[in-house]
């Protein structure tokens, strides 16, 4: 295995982007991120979508995005897998790089949802939980996520205002980022009486869908000067768990999410403690509770204590969602996480401006795709 | 880069399995290919799949296979690069196991086709091709296949007849195949009565969809003992062309055929003359005709010189589609790529019985995505 550096990264603001084709907006983030790593050729790409044949009856994006950007004749493939199709899709890079058959490649993480009518878009993201045995009995994908959150609650004796510093956090940082599609701050009082979407999950809860694609190009550490600071990727795992909740004996214990960050600690010889930031998948609050506790940063029931007592914000002891977060960046799904990854290596480099995090030696990301049925991890460090 | 050996292989037949789910069909062929292989687990699962977001509501294969077949924790993600996804998730699962992050590896190819209506999936089918500037000016995906096959009738002068040798061929070697869909020969008055579809494609001429799954398993060659016979991946390559075939300077030329073609011959160290069968991607004769002459076995404008005299036959001077192929075996298209694997493995193996072709040390497979948009090809080298 070779080492892997990450030498560009590319995004688009997440909007609605209705004047904006898919090969349009994957373009914008895919050549920005060429842009950035100096380069004007790659030698693979691979694209991160979840519902395009759906939304804009166009699969193929591989060859799409190739032909689109001018990269002729080169490999290219859409890797999938629900929420998380953009952190898999990096995965899929990382590996081909990491195995020395492709010198550079580029991630694109693409969706456009919002062309199509709601109803559409709620029926594709229910894709990603079991058709035969939770969708075909009339569950949403926002209605697992409140049969979990209140199982959590009654679990642990939490209320629905203890979750409300998380989206606090990620609006309160997403007013720095340009690229953020709500970068509005939010109090208390508005997260509690935002309506409720699914009890007990409300507005605030939940993370907005959007249109916007993100890109980073890998390439060959040993490509590079060894003078010169980089960013590498020094763990990486990714793992799947029962697609059906029902299936799993601890339904509030993300185990994809544990053995991915273990494994993630390991490859990087790090522990929670090491990691400056961490751009985690709060599609909803109950994913960033999960999350933070399946990866060591708290104890079982004890993931909103982080967020009552400000240890997520910028300058706590683990920042996240530091550029907004799915909640206030929002969440055009198969493009999730390559925006994470683009943004933990802003705060890598240094780059993150008034949300930057002190302690920026070690970044965190972790993807989610359907309810927890599949996680990537990825754990990146500046060198020099 | 280590070597790749496979080491299993599975299927189902090809046809309308309206008393299997997705799950059902998949883990059929995986469960194979496993026990094929002697191996209770795997490390990583690689699906190849075109349409389940469409035709079965459901994505996230990955994690829905990794559970049915009770894999659990373990990698899996979907490849899709339209109707060569398959082979797209072969090689996504090759780079990985070459890397030697990955130790063995599960492929499996899934597509469900026949639950839906006929005009839902001919729109599916449509989404391979490019939605702004083919579909939305009304090319259906038999269309644009019409189109290239009457251009290269003008140029070359052809008539209908002359690609009945194709469809002969294939379903002639299908009766011998218990996984095809067709199991019945055809002859040249069959062929030329067929029904027209889109002028000047006939019936005939056409791949039929179906459902099907197909499954290989991969696994380091050095970790397998030197004294076993074994089939080798000795050249695998991918590549991309313009996804319009609007934009191609010579649209009856697939170059991205060639291109993967000659980059596989030279890893394996071959000519095409050293080819002893190929497994090719004949969803329209035009299809088969073209792959022949940019694969270095016919030259421009000859592919159907080769169905003529007889050159595709078993013991003829390249063997094609001898299982059936997709004309007889029947095209589930995300699965389509794996079946080729499948089928050249049983010929390298002497496993193929009334089929088997005489000279079985190297074999080829190539999936075509799109119109030529997406094009893989494999060469694998039967040792000892």
């Amino acid at each position: 295995m070779h080492d892997v550096a990450v030498i560009g990264i590319g995004q688009t603001k997440v909007d609605e982007h209705w004047d904006k084709s898919l090969r349009e907006l994957s373009g914008d983030a895919a050549l920005a991120a060429m842009a950035d790593a100096q380069v004007g050729m790659v030698d693979s790409i691979y694209v991160g979508n979840m519902m395009s044949s759906v939304s804009n009856q166009q699969v193929h994006l591989g060859a799409m995005v190739a032909d689109w950007i001018g990269q002729r004749f080169i490999e290219a493939v859409k890797i999938e897998s629900a929420c998380s199709s953009g952190a898999s899709a990096f995965r899929s890079a990382y590996l081909a790089v990491a195995s020395g058959e492709i010198d550079t490649a580029l991630v694109v993480g693409i969706e456009k949802m919002t062309d199509s009518p709601s109803d559409e878009i709620t029926a594709a993201l229910a894709t990603a939980a079991d058709a035969d045995w939770e969708v075909d009995n009339g569950l949403s994908f926002v209605g697992l996520n409140a049969l979990l959150m209140k199982r959590y609650m009654y679990e642990y004796g939490w209320e629905g205002i203890d979750f409300a510093g998380f989206s606090i956090n990620a609006h309160e940082n997403a007013v720095q980022n340009p690229f953020a599609r709500f970068r509005k701050a939010i109090n208390e009082d508005q997260f509690i009486n935002s309506p409720m979407i699914c009890e007990p999950i409300n507005l605030m809860d939940a993370s907005p869908i959007g249109d916007g694609a993100a890109a980073v190009v890998l390439t060959r550490a040993d490509s590079l000067s060894p003078n010169n600071a980089k960013v590498l990727v020094v763990g990486s795992a990714s793992a799947t768990d029962t697609i059906s909740i029902h299936n799993r004996k601890t339904p509030t214990w993300l185990m994809a999410a544990e053995k991915t960050a273990d494994a993630a600690y390991a490859q990087a010889g790090v522990s929670p403690d090491d990691i400056g930031v961490f751009e985690y998948h709060d599609a909803f609050t109950i994913m960033a509770t999960l999350s933070l506790e399946a990866c060591g940063f708290a104890s079982p029931g004890k993931g909103p204590v982080l967020a009552k007592e400000g240890e997520i914000k910028i300058g706590g002891r683990i920042p996240v969602a530091t550029r907004g977060g799915l909640k206030a960046r929002g969440h055009p799904v198969g493009a999730t996480g390559v925006y994470q990854i683009v943004e933990v290596i802003q705060q890598l480099r240094g780059d993150a401006g008034e949300t930057q995090v002190p302690r920026h030696t070690f970044g965190m990301t972790q993807s989610i795709g359907g309810s927890g049925s599949n996680i990537v991890t990825n754990i990146f460090k500046r060198e020099r």
